[in-house]
């Protein structure tokens, strides 16, 4: 039987469909192309064709660069207040800034594959620069994310996150943010914090360590799919300590390889963040993997068909089962 | 410089970036590849293959027939009440039927290759099969799409629709509706009659002929999204008569068959439609060819990063442009 769900507590639902996997041809199978290095804008000694440098963690053996992403979707120019014309037109400059995470020099190694405290670095990368720019005039919000994969939207190969910050604050965070009050003032505790009690005991349990617990959503939208929530009521990465910074580059790590598994499959990685003082906020981390596409079904009524049960998956990640 | 632009009536946000269609590898190329028609289930002489018929319009030379999916993602079996679990836990049976209409036994011909006429039995399969399923018990929408392609969420080849008709009133519909509802109680007017007139004189303007108007919407979600609206203020396809399903039939064929001057994209074709007795609603049909992936920034904020503005979308169906 398949089963509707919704969200633990946004107005998401989905069809959890087991059987639908038995379709002929239902996962996109990609190959795995790696690319040629030469004409790489993120590999050492290509640094010619790289946009300026934004920022840097240079240490020993470890490098990680923020630069200018050549093709910004926002940059800082133009109106960035929002306007609207004859009522239904509404619109102002993508004002911001959009930069590429460059998570190693060497091409052809995964975040996954990287060393803890060069993954530690990463994270690093990200609270610098979400320090550095969230509170700049115009800056409503910043997105920070990692898409793995053509197929997960990357279009180079070379391991790198993305950082966008801009002047709206979106829909989906506006959302979660209200649905977080809501609770908090009807129930005067956070609902993840609930959440992550009852996950902590259930079939969808996959990995925790001292700040961390990994969970398969009960109602998630990709086969899959896995979140990392800081045990302790954090509102933001940009709180955690470097004994946490640590805890979260092991439990990416553990969770990334296993999903490697998998034949390297595209994924997406959000980082799900308050605005800086949105206290009620419990920031987590989303793994989406992009092993199947959303359909005109998905389109047209944002109920989302995932043929891998939260609970299947759970076994996977915890090597339950043999992977495909 | 680029611009963040929100959807006319709903609370959904892009950024139309067009500099970023210069970015190495940027669409998904893929080459169309003819499957084979020996094992298609869909083909004439491999009925032995298909699950039953549901309908069928068979007149001379026109063959239309709605069937099971083999693979469907609700069934009519299980509680379709939704009920809710230790606060967090919403669920019910994924209750409902889910039906593949085979929009012609020919393998290899294309919803928009076909006659007018036998394009508007297709759209009469739609309207019996949504008045077919509409009313039954538990039934809370029917969701009527097709996914041309493997990037548009194709399993098969072969030229079909689906249906999916089932125990929840989608979020996006939901939303849709009550917006428009409050609009109508504010202006005691609909917001879709009043874009209609704004959009007939605009660069987005597209075709029309005497029932429908055609035009690139202004906050559009996928490069070269196209939409088609009755002109006159219908809640629900099933509403049409003779002289307005032909005249859809006709719109429909002439914008797929340009757009399939884009080296035949995948494709998803989405009917906004409303419940019966809903009748604030101006149904309308959404196309959305599937030409770049959301990535982890659309997954996170829902901004939707579009590299292709609908005034350029417009001016290639207009045929003022040459084609890639």
């Amino acid at each position: 039987m398949n089963e509707l769900r919704k969200d633990y507590i946004l107005n998401r639902w989905v069809i959890i469909a087991i059987e639908r996997s038995k379709r002929p041809n239902q996962f996109i199978q990609k190959e795995r192309i790696r690319s040629d290095t030469k004409m790489c804008p993120f590999c050492t000694g290509n640094e010619h064709l790289m946009t300026s440098v934004v920022d840097e963690i240079n240490q020993s053996k470890i490098l990680v660069r923020s630069i200018f992403n050549k093709f910004p979707a926002v940059k800082m120019d133009g109106n960035p207040d929002i306007r609207t014309d004859n009522q239904f037109y509404t619109y102002a400059s993508a004002y911001g800034q959009h930069e590429v995470i460059v998570e190693t020099p060497d091409h052809g190694v995964e975040l996954e594959d990287l060393p803890h405290d060069h993954i530690k670095a990463v994270i690093d990368m990200y609270i610098r620069r979400i320090n550095a720019l969230d509170s700049l005039p115009h800056i409503k919000y910043v997105s920070i994310f990692k898409n793995r994969g053509s197929s997960a939207g990357a279009s180079i190969d070379h391991a790198h996150s993305q950082l966008i910050a801009y002047n709206y604050l979106p829909v989906a965070v506006e959302n979660e943010l209200k649905t977080l009050y809501e609770y908090f003032i009807l129930h005067e505790s956070c609902p993840y914090c609930e959440i992550i009690k009852t996950e902590s005991k259930s079939f969808r349990h996959v990995f925790e360590n001292d700040s961390f617990i990994s969970f398969t959503p009960y109602a998630s939208r990709h086969p899959y799919e896995v979140w990392i929530f800081p045990k302790k009521h954090l509102a933001s990465i940009v709180l955690l300590n470097e004994k946490e910074r640590w805890d979260l580059a092991e439990i990416m790590k553990k969770l990334l390889m296993r999903l490697d598994a998998l034949n390297y499959p595209p994924y997406n990685v959000q980082i799900h963040n308050a605005l800086p003082n949105g206290e009620n906020f419990h920031f987590h981390i989303e793994i989406a993997p992009r092993l199947s596409t959303w359909a005109g079904f998905e389109l047209e009524t944002e109920t989302v068909i995932n043929v891998v049960s939260p609970e299947d998956a759970a076994k996977f990640y915890r090597g339950e089962v043999n992977t495909q």
